[in-house]
């Protein structure tokens, strides 16, 4: 049953999130007791220019200074 | 008032989504009273990679042996 | 596979629920060729205080002159 | 702390997304007491097939009448 | 037409959601050009041991050392 | 950045919620690159009148014959 939703910055491979939704899903077994068939992770891929923080989008951060 | 967020593998076509939106509009006004203009319904069609079920991807999954 | 998500005002009650996880799964099934077994529905109470339209919350929008 | 999430129709710029985090990023720490730096604002473009409102999807209301 | 979900710690009042939902809306209008009247804002009042940063609940942080 | 929100059947307890946090936040840091203080999970107990599989509210399900 439960329903695992992963919001995260574009770019992971396909290797990545396979990788994820395996641990998670065994997290929600050992801890939930959910059986793993009823687990669903759905990923949502976010571009830099539709994330911000602190009030500024991903996409238009300033590189840190070197 | 209510809205309706429906995530579903990719690939369904505009009439299909049409059709349901049809539908789950005509519940919420039927079972919940909602006046059909205050139903928003959106859909987000999600990529096979982006899906697990049981820890495995949907783009990974074996298929059944013949 | 699909995952309804239906956030409404609270007070339906547990039949309006059922007949409006009813209806919508059978739309899954009929117009997206979803099996029922794989439909989830997951309704949200919202309380008054927590929806706002047009900049008013709903717990503070002031009663129509009658 | 807080997560904004804030899905519109497609076709807004960078620029006003990046106009809208900020207001909506400086409200959640002038209202709710929120460090900046705590807060995320993710926005989702939602395709006009993908909206529907009255149980039409956007993509297929008839213009008004001129 | 945007729909807009705030979901932050519990214990915020009234008030102040009536506050950001106001911002909010404003925002929405004067940024993304939306009519107020078509902007949904929505709040979740997450308990703080439902909300987990750097692996850890907030429920479970310990105090800063004084 | 990762944003994971575990919508599951109210019923479980904070330190079942506390072991799930530590091994997501683990695995989005092993497998996506993501800095710990960086991963919000954020946990929604659904009551089971609030959920249907099946079209058939959970809370409405007859149990197994025995």
């Amino acid at each position: 049953m439960p329903y695992v939703r992963i919001e995260m910055l574009e770019g992971r491979t396909e290797e990545q999130k396979a990788a994820i939704a395996k641990v998670v899903t065994q997290a929600m077994e050992d801890h939930a007791g959910a059986p793993p068939q009823s687990v669903f992770v759905v990923f949502e891929d976010v571009a830099r220019e539709n994330w911000a923080v602190g009030g500024t989008l991903i996409s238009q951060r300033k590189p840190a200074a070197s």
